[in-house]
């Protein structure tokens, strides 16, 4: 499993009044604590971007590569931001991402395949909602990564994210049952061996403090190992998380041998 | 889930020399304890019991039943001490249990008719040893299930335990990989909703401090309860594992509303 650091998001305050001013400092710190911690590649969650996306983007991308030497995750809707992200890039990043959405296929599919690279596909309807049961997330799975496959995208280059719901939603539980069952059979519906990428601190949207934070995604965490999920998109600075990445993951590859 | 509190254990020195000199108190302190913590069953894990089985059970259980109005759990190999255990209860007792070795079967099932009480049946081979895979484990389940059956036994009164392996052993992992897809997958094999029950304390067999234990046993316990299953064994005196149970079980069950 790749433990991929969801910590740069221009949506904080720090992050946000960086890139505004192109001082690459405070993300450089961010980022180096983020390697520190043991992140094996950097989600950078810069927003829709809305003004330049471009000069931002690229920005953000050569500050993150200065840095440290991971694979980059393109987290944005903006397919102006994507491409810019990818052109500015020393090594493939991957496209964060596409949903059966056509306009979002139609803009951004054509740079996954320009560029070679990964590229997530998320489980929402064409309605832009989440499927709520795991039969209509495999539904939509298969449909989405039958349209990647015609749009030329080839099928190692696909990774699956069936969307980790907020527990705080009603049907919240049950969806998140779902996203296991989906990651458990989705190889063996779709004939494939696809990777799949949660994203955990979605599951505690609108909890009150770390402490809850911390309780509920430690749990669930377990599960999407158990689960076999490929990628994990968490809070790499909370150590108590990663401690728990580390010991799911040595329990499922037999990584325990001396007990450290 | 039922969490089945382990800490009551002869192999403990002081319970081990309480149940030597008849003295009921410190173990009345211990299984107080346990329920302050949260028990919903107590497991007496009294051994073999080799002298004076039936006095000893009947102590033991007569001082649990004295300080909780709890189930019990009767874990131990010796079918004099299981009947005495039985006999002295005011409810009725769980028998933690039987394999299929043909002894244990002929001695012990009669008593689980005897009282129509629930009865633990372990996925051990004949020979004594875990199957180290999952269809290993899944035969010697069938095949059980058939026996206890064949025995008089209701399915509804079986838990299937799978045996949770040290993650010390060499193909540790693999086996408690099995573990998980046995408990997840058994009732459909079956054909009926067999209840499961898993030993957490077995995985950590071996580990050198409590801190580890925590670590590994408190990953490993949100994948037996994403797999469905129906009871643990654990150290209930634990408060960081009891933590991770609740956390677990409420992700599972959709009982997060005000994230207390």
């Amino acid at each position: 499993m790749i433990v991929v650091a969801d910590n740069l998001r221009i949506t904080l305050l720090p992050v946000g009044r960086a890139v505004e001013r192109m001082d690459p400092e405070p993300i450089r710190q961010m980022i180096s604590a983020c390697m520190d911690a043991g992140a094996q590649a950097i989600d950078i969650n810069s927003g829709p971007l809305s003004r330049t996306p471009e000069e931002k983007m690229t920005f953000l991308v050569r500050t993150v590569q200065e840095t440290v030497d991971l694979p980059i995750v393109l987290d944005t809707a903006n397919p102006r931001a994507i491409a810019a992200g990818l052109a500015a890039g020393n090594q493939k990043a991957i496209i964060n991402g596409v949903s059966v959405e056509p306009d979002r296929l139609r803009q951004i599919l054509p740079l996954a395949r320009q560029y070679d690279c990964d590229i997530i596909g998320y489980l929402l309807g064409p309605d832009g909602h989440v499927p709520a049961d795991a039969p209509g997330r495999m539904e939509v799975a298969v449909t989405l990564f039958n349209k990647m496959q015609i749009a030329g995208i080839s099928p190692d280059r696909i990774v699956i994210d069936p969307v980790v719901a907020p527990l705080a939603w009603q049907d919240g539980n049950r969806q998140n049952m779902a996203v296991l069952e989906v990651i458990r059979t989705l190889p063996e519906l779709l004939g494939f061996p696809v990777r799949t990428i949660a994203g955990l601190s979605n599951l505690t949207t609108g909890a009150p403090d770390l402490d809850t934070r911390r309780r509920y995604q430690g749990a669930f965490l377990p599960m999407l190992v158990a689960a076999g999920v490929d990628m994990v998109l968490l809070n790499i600075l909370d150590p108590a998380l990663t401690r728990v990445a580390d010991s799911s993951q040595r329990i499922a590859d037999g990584r325990v041998f001396s007990w450290q």
